[in-house]
């Protein structure tokens, strides 16, 4: 069971590091949640690199603190997390890595942790939500995102990253109708490129809806879907956040969102909800400078443990 | 006459680079655009090596893709467009690549296609005006910038990209009175910077103004101002983003615009106008990272092909 | 006594680099501000290396030029100012360098000029102020930053960028009452991060406010609490800065703020204030790309010399 | 058939990107040889992105003159060459890719064009041998690398940048008794690294006897064990040279060579040599700077180009 | 007790980072080495940022392989050891930091493992060496470097990376005549700058020298001052390496070795001595590119360890 | 009259940049050398921006030191040096910068200082050797590049970087009898590309000689043909130095050399002889990294600045 190291006795560039500075353990029995890592950019259609994504992320985050003061919350003060590490993927092949993504993600949930697991391009969120579900059943979907995903073939194959949404649907993994992609913008394959999702019942919020609504009427609309014990997955793919704000991404887009904004969106929407996992992927560390993405990262990942612990002080 | 290669089936990383995977053809007869780059920096007056403008912006366009869902337009169901290369400008000598760039221009359009040019320092804009004006006669300008470019002298001699617009005037090739110059901003030589522009019936919406104003009521007022059927010229200097969201340009100036802004301008200026060419000048790969600001160049220039073939669909 | 070198007959990228192309002297008698390079970062907790950033700041100052718009003042009609250098700090030592630092900003001010450094680490403020109070007594201070920077130990030592508030509180060199820190955000180390500051009388207007608060009311707040003819001394960390903003800084935060909403709380907050002397803090070039940090840190210092020459000009 | 564009009347920094300003021809009939890019990355088992060394290796080769004065031969006096652009590969799907890859290798030869192909990782050599065979039989390998790639299984998969000549000694494509792999050195797995291409008949020239043999007694041990007319295939990994001259690589190894000592020795041992075809892999440009690895890689290649047009020159 | 991971099982980017692999333990008991970070950098005179040198050696050692073909040793045939993760110093407090140091290094010496340290500025070898010696005593030292450190007083404090050697010979940690510095070079403050170490005794091979001499006869000349059993500790500054090899360091100078020849020399001169300790400082990952100086590091660390390996396997 | 401040007393990050620390004044009677800045690249043909090159120089220059220990001479007991700015040439006019940058060569001449010229590319040299002549006459070339730059006519027009010697030998500013040209190398346009400067009697000693002959035996070459007492004029294009030393330049090569080979060349070539003025060229750094490139170039200065001393301490 874990808690960060102190940063005002051992100065924050110290120490072997993990998320948080947090313990590194690979059996999470007794946590609250674990980092865990999923090093898989074997399904990118642009720039690769991502599987350095879990690297940065633990890097920078270093930085953070323990006490959120939009929620009032201090995260440990609620919950007991660790570092388990990597997921030992396979690269160059999709299907044996998917089996071990799957394997682990259900591992941790059976393990009683809530999984936070540091993408690796976005393909690894179906094997993902394929070993949570089997602990929790299908969830409803916050897809926060530049792209839908929803594609079903690339290069005459099943799997990318552009096909996750999709095949999740099709598998029944998650719920659409309690479930909303948000952020989504940037030109399209073709005027039917949402037609799949929206015929499931999936809502989406595209960027320039999300620019015109604002944070408080998104927040309202991604809320009111989701029914109340209805597990949820938070999916956030970091080019959900401008080119300018997000640069070291493999698809990146413009158009998009401050970090402000995500705060604001994933600490709006999540207070509340039966979290039980969430992914933060494609972060690209070749491609982002001065580490402002792999930042970005961290803090967004910061503001759903807040509401994890928010949501766990409110239940006792 | 062409299309994009279709990044479904091959991976936007294959092939020789040409804008948005078009055909690369110097003969662009039968097209409705060509795209064309200009890479001509001897104007430059701060940071030199927008040489590498034209290289820059199509290597990143692969990622562009042919649907415009904000203006639910497909722009290759109403457009055939090529890439016609670059113009071989002489570095360093001002007088003899005005003279090419003019003579391309001038080609281009009495080919028959809109000519979208890839700058090279803003300088270009002068001699592209020169050649489109043959065409055309004199346009309405619409001016994306941070610097309004009409000063009449640099170190003694008159041409370089802080004379552009002041010469481009005074030869009668724009028509101030239905042309708008937006984004203007930073620290000026002088109280009277834009006094002999506003002489000549420009209007200025500066920086601060478009800041106070928003997006809806900036549109209003650079549309209110362009007659029926006036020819039209889209001049977009990178800068004017904000140094933060294209800080690879020659003369960078903080308390710009994001890209949502220049993509909500453009697409809310442009549609139902006479376009007859634009230039999108100033990207300096060298100082970008991340490939944002050619990233940003390319998405809109995207979206004035989207309020061409908008326009073309409007007329059918 | 000086004025910037004119960029329009002498090119910008020529010349020994001093702030905004002003003459170098080191006895500033008879100039209304003096700027001086404070380049000490043995204080940093996290990211070092803005030892560099008087230098950085300087390089990209001579896009600078001396006519502000939205003020409309020239600076150079009604001030007088010089660059005196760097001073001459004892890396790794700072109790030492912290002497130098309190007596070269005495000197600067008992020679008459207003003192507008450039740091280093947020540290420096200390000594600055001890040595600025010494001519002016307790100052309002206008603290812009991502951090509050009141802690009282850190690592069980006194001092580094993290304490420096707290010290001038307990020092009696900032008037609580008058003060406010503008912009603090992100995580704490604890819910009791502010207590101390709020105890003293100080307005916290967090990053969160501000973004609910809107310039304007913010600008409010911050003046209303400032008692006519109070001496003022503005502290800007750059990290108040969007870390996507501002990537070259120690400690970046996200969720922050634009340039413009820099310039506009700047511009906003100082005209008709007692202007006694600012810093600009924690640029780190290492970590910057396309020197935007350093160009945002420029032009947010050529905000308050344009309010200084507002203010003289008021005077007159 | 094609000569390169003449860079004393068009700028080097004009033009679409071909390799060495070759007109690009998919098909490559009537020419002597033909470059094309194979940006296949998934067989990498570090730093992935090399999928972007073709449009690297291809915007830095506009700098190529066509007089090579070491040989004193004028590549395009006897030679016909084209850029055929790059295989339309499948990321994340290995045999997939490795059909086309074997498939546009074999059309190249056919069409009776010298391959010269630019990786990708070093995974598609074998498929190239695949295809080059079916034209030329088994070849002599001549194989510059910091790795020997003779291992037989990553992760329990066969197929990865570091098992490439395992296979192709296994299937037959190369003839090990003629064939050199040069430069091998670093750490290795274990003892028994090198007993397969050992025990095949594979000479290993590794780096530390490249260092202490001298170029010239290594070109005399490479190029004795080729028997007069057997077919040789040059497989130039970029990680050959030391991580210094070429950091843009996937898997860089200190202790290596530098750019004149890979001149030397492509231009020591190829000459009078059937050469068949050759490729330069595992260029990475995110890792790059200054273009300094596309550079050498260009640079090498026009060394082979040589080779090939003074073999020619001497069979007339 | 550790050895690495085997990365054909998982891959060398997956994992929380330890030097090579290494299982992280804080008590070291039971090994036969220790790696641990010395993240000091308050010491610097010119660039800041080494702090995070062992976060970066330690990122690219995955790359490490066990076996030292040019020694012909398996490193971990021989040897146990583990990454003990990094001293908590105190930045900005030279002696408090000191402390740290010396009483981390004495406590891996007496729980009986070779202290493998990776800096951190070149002051920590002081502090290091103190610690060293309470089990070991005076020690034969082994300095590559291009400075030789011996400076007595920068800006008038006794210690920086400039003084390490002048204080540790002061206080009878080194023992001069069996000692040497190899590589110093680059212009120098004086004539007399090398005068204090060669009256001690210290054996002074400049770069000039070692260019001149070549490898061989430098490890000769070093070999033969060293007494049979006594203690040896080998402090490598990465500065040894040219500015072009290992640019990512605080005081570049160019003129110097490749890592070849610091490979050759390492391991030339350490085998059969009685290794005591090692350390690795001044690399700087803000100003490297590529990790190569990293790697560069991260390989020189081997070479000793593999000398230590064979060291062990001839006293069987 | 002006020495370096004292990095002992003065941290070497501190103070106003100008070359190696020394004063900065325009007038340099007095002095036995000047410094001054060329920042002119409307010459260049492929990267633009070494018109930073000044700047970058400087710096770095601060990690300079006085005493040469190869030469055995402290530079500043013998010479007094100022830093004179930069020429403010006129971006993109050539005819009228060269006019500048002729009369100000003549200036400091005929103020009795050797000038040091900090390029700018090496189309400077042109206009600087008119300038030169006019106090020494024609003068012996010790000209180090990786390019001959002896082209007549490059896009139709006579002057960029690549015709500098070409009309420096039409209008007898150099004395080709007794010049050599050393390290040229790389691709050529054809055949001829040396013939004009062979015939007009210079010697080209290109780079696969000078890596055969060595080092003493092209001293002794380049030595041999310089009559005593003739004026010598040293002209350094950074790209003499090989691409991965010295990656910050406008036309890379590879197979080029180290810095240790040009320190050699320089202080091997240059004492004795009767030294009239040095620039050193194509200095680019926004290519560069970690400020290698214009370390190289500070060193070679100081390299010439060394055996300027000397060969005054000789005549004394």
């Amino acid at each position: 069971m874990g808690k960060p190291v102190n940063s005002l006795r051992s100065p924050r560039f110290c120490g072997i590091r993990t998320f948080q500075r947090l313990p590194h353990e690979t059996d999470v029995s007794g946590n609250d949640f674990a980092v865990m890592g999923v090093p898989f950019d074997t399904g990118t259609s642009y720039r690769a690199g991502c599987r350095f994504g879990p690297a940065a992320i633990r890097e920078v985050s270093a930085i953070l603190k323990p006490y959120n003061h939009v929620l009032d919350v201090d995260v440990f003060e609620h919950l007991e997390g660790v570092d388990a590490g990597d997921m030992d993927i396979i690269p160059g092949y999709v299907d044996e890595s998917f089996a071990v993504i799957e394997r682990e993600t259900a591992r941790l949930c059976s393990q009683g942790a809530t999984p936070v697991l540091l993408g690796g391009d976005h393909s690894v969120t179906l094997p993902e939500l394929r070993g949570l579900t089997r602990t929790h059943g299908p969830v409803a979907l916050l897809h926060f995102d530049a792209h839908s995903d929803t594609g079903n073939d690339f290069f005459g194959k099943p799997h990318n990253h552009g096909t996750t949404f999709y095949w999740a649907m099709e598998e029944g993994l998650v719920l659409p109708n309690q479930s909303s992609q948000i952020g989504i913008r940037g030109p399209l394959y073709s005027r039917d490129a949402w037609a799949y999702a929206r015929s499931k019942g999936m809502q989406i919020l595209d960027g320039w809806q999300v620019h015109a609504l604002g944070t408080a009427e998104t927040i309202r609309r991604a809320r009111e879907r989701v029914r109340p014990g209805t597990p949820v997955f938070v999916s956030f793919d970091i080019d959900f956040l401008d080119a300018a704000c997000a640069p070291g991404t493999g698809t990146p887009e413009v158009g998009g969102f401050t970090t402000h904004d995500a705060l604001a969106l994933v600490q709006g929407i999540c207070p509340g909800l039966n979290l039980v996992g969430m992914d933060m992927v494609e972060v690209l560390p070749e491609a982002d400078h001065g580490a402002v993405t792999s930042l970005a990262a961290a803090n967004i990942i910061f503001a759903f443990l807040s509401c994890l612990a928010h949501n766990r002080r409110g239940r006792k």
